[in-house]
């Protein structure tokens, strides 16, 4: 773990750069805004830490009222519990012995389920199920329209649930049907469409399921490009979105009903950037790369001079790109200027740093560790 | 910092993944061929640590006759003059109190010298070097073609070198000519044509300086896709290759002369992932994703199945395509089974991971800690 770019009580303008910085009146009205909307839905929310990476932010969420986090990892759930989070589920397939015996001895800490999508992974949970003497809650994975992971809906999920249930140290509970791919379509429409299929099969097994004796504790999924459908389904009962806390410049690009681009959260995370270098006229370049952002979901956006291009990225290089009306302008960005970049992507590029530099207006608030970065297995 | 997902002495079969993995005999091979090269050439190395991020790694590069060490960032040079390398060039601009401060405070420890393109940051570079009591070798960037940072190369090079050699704590240490957009162009006559304009530049510039008196010690540049021009040139007498110790999926596009791709080294950097889910015979996904490899440059690719296509990448997984040939062979990848993925592009990748899991043969050698992993500042 690097050492922090900043110290608290700094003005902002002089926290060292690249920087991951948190806006808190915006971070806050975020997590205000989805916690009123799950209340107002009479759904539950789980958090997805796979975005944050800091039990900090997830207890900030129980605290609205999130039943607990969301992880991809055995290391992330690790990092949760060991920060304080007292109910995780693993929304993934956790495989290999090594693993399991990690995930089962959370079980000591706190409350911990997982998800499976095949027969002999659910042999291999209940085994290290047995040998730590626990019983492990298993959720079935559905492919609902991912086309990634998760048995297929009806028949086979039932199968795999009654294999789970019929464990001796697995309980059944519940599934996970997250729609990871409609979260980007762009519009409205789209997304309403994806997660209404989604929906239906979600619902199908349910009543499979039910008919079969197994009833289903969690129903979960959603993230932050669809929340409003599986809150509004009467079928998903936990939430797991997690970008909402920062959002990025992907999401911000996702239409909602009616026009217009999705505004009911605001950017609050950023990397701070200075001008390192600007030779002339044409080009400025930041002191931030593919090392400080991850360029997946696209280049980042400046947020405070949309007016230019950010050009493109190399490893430890931005380039911003000025034009003649900015040079004539009464704006400048010369050496040692600092900017606010939003990142494309805000999953990738938290897992980029150690710390977040925690700011309210001009001053520095808090540094938060985030200790699941890298936390790959 | 993550603890390492393997101990010494296990089955290379065991080590847990997501993991970042070396071999050892292909790394080591990748040493002796750059070192062989150089010496050649009569010019010397001093291999870039923005790829490998672990001053092990540089000292290895320096048993072999490499004089010293790149760093991109001041960060990247504490790691390594902390990890006993005693000669460090900072390859790039650093800006900001702060970081000029560290910089000349690595001076008691190490030779630095540090890379300028703007008159002010000069200014604050001879601040620093003052209020550490310290003279700071400074290099002056030229752009040679990449046109991101660099001062232009003739009269402009020359006035900010006598700034360097008028400044009372400043040396002129010569001249930053990388063309780091030549690296990967797919041709042999494309790139020996962007470097031959380099070295013409570069050329010119340095007789101007002579002519004026100034003599440059570092005539410093080039990558893995290039280094044989600069080496052959007659002007350069640096090279800052980093990537050939690992080499990656992008590099091994590069065409050689005559035909084929270049081959003078082998891939000996691996992202290990383990095939997580396989929810029927047309895909497989792997527990690594943009968490555990850079995709800037392109995607993964399967060290043992090139036949296959890694299609697609999100957060926490990788989909692998398979087909009717593979799965009528007598070949499968199945849930648990391991895979060995040759990441897109090496630098970003390494900056993900804490540790590097280095094998010979099926067992594992040492673990060797990125100490720079995260070093932005």
């Amino acid at each position: 773990m690097q050492h922090p770019p900043a110290e608290i009580g700094m003005a902002v303008a002089d926290v060292d750069t690249p920087a991951l910085m948190v806006d808190l009146d915006a971070f806050e009205r975020n997590l205000k805004t989805m916690s009123d909307a799950v209340a107002k839905f009479g759904v539950k929310l789980r958090g997805h830490s796979k975005t944050h990476k800091c039990p900090i932010v997830a207890r900030r969420q129980m605290a609205l009222g999130a039943v607990g986090a969301c992880c991809q990892k055995v290391g992330e759930a690790e990092a949760m519990v060991h920060g304080g989070v007292t109910d995780v589920l693993v929304s993934n397939q956790i495989v290999g012995r090594t693993k399991l015996r990690r995930l089962c001895a959370l079980a000591s800490l706190a409350k911990i389920a997982v998800c499976a999508d095949d027969a002999g992974n659910v042999e291999d949970l209940n085994t290290a199920a047995v040998e730590a003497g626990i019983t492990l809650s298993v959720l079935v994975e559905i492919d609902v329209g991912s086309n990634r992971c998760g048995v297929q809906p009806g028949e086979d999920a039932l199968a795999l649930a009654q294999k789970i249930d019929r464990s001796s140290n697995l309980s059944f509970g519940g599934l996970q049907s997250y729609h990871g791919s409609a979260q980007h379509m762009r519009t409205y429409d789209d997304r309403q469409t994806a997660i209404g299929s989604a929906v239906a099969k979600t619902r199908e097994t349910i009543d499979l399921l039910g008919k079969n004796g197994l009833t289903c504790g969690i129903i979960g999924g959603a993230g932050t490009g669809t929340y409003q459908f599986e809150a509004n389904s009467g079928v998903y009962n936990e939430l797991q979105a997690g970008s909402y806390i920062f959002m990025d410049a992907d999401y911000t690009k996702n239409l909602k009903q009616g026009g217009g681009f999705i505004d009911e959260f605001q950017n609050a995370l950023f990397v701070y950037a200075t001008v390192m270098s600007k030779p002339g006229d044409t080009h400025a370049a930041v002191d931030a790369g593919h090392k400080a952002y991850s360029i997946d979901s696209g280049l980042p956006v400046l947020r405070d001079f949309p007016e230019l291009e950010f050009a493109g990225a190399s490893d430890e290089h931005g380039k911003i790109l000025l034009n003649k009306a900015f040079n004539d302008s009464n704006k400048s960005l010369n050496v040692g200027d600092k900017v606010f970049l939003i990142p494309g992507h805000v999953d990738p590029t938290v897992n980029l740093h150690d710390w977040y530099v925690c700011y309210r207006g001009d001053r520095v608030e808090a540094l938060w560790p985030i200790t699941a970065r890298g936390a790959l297995q």
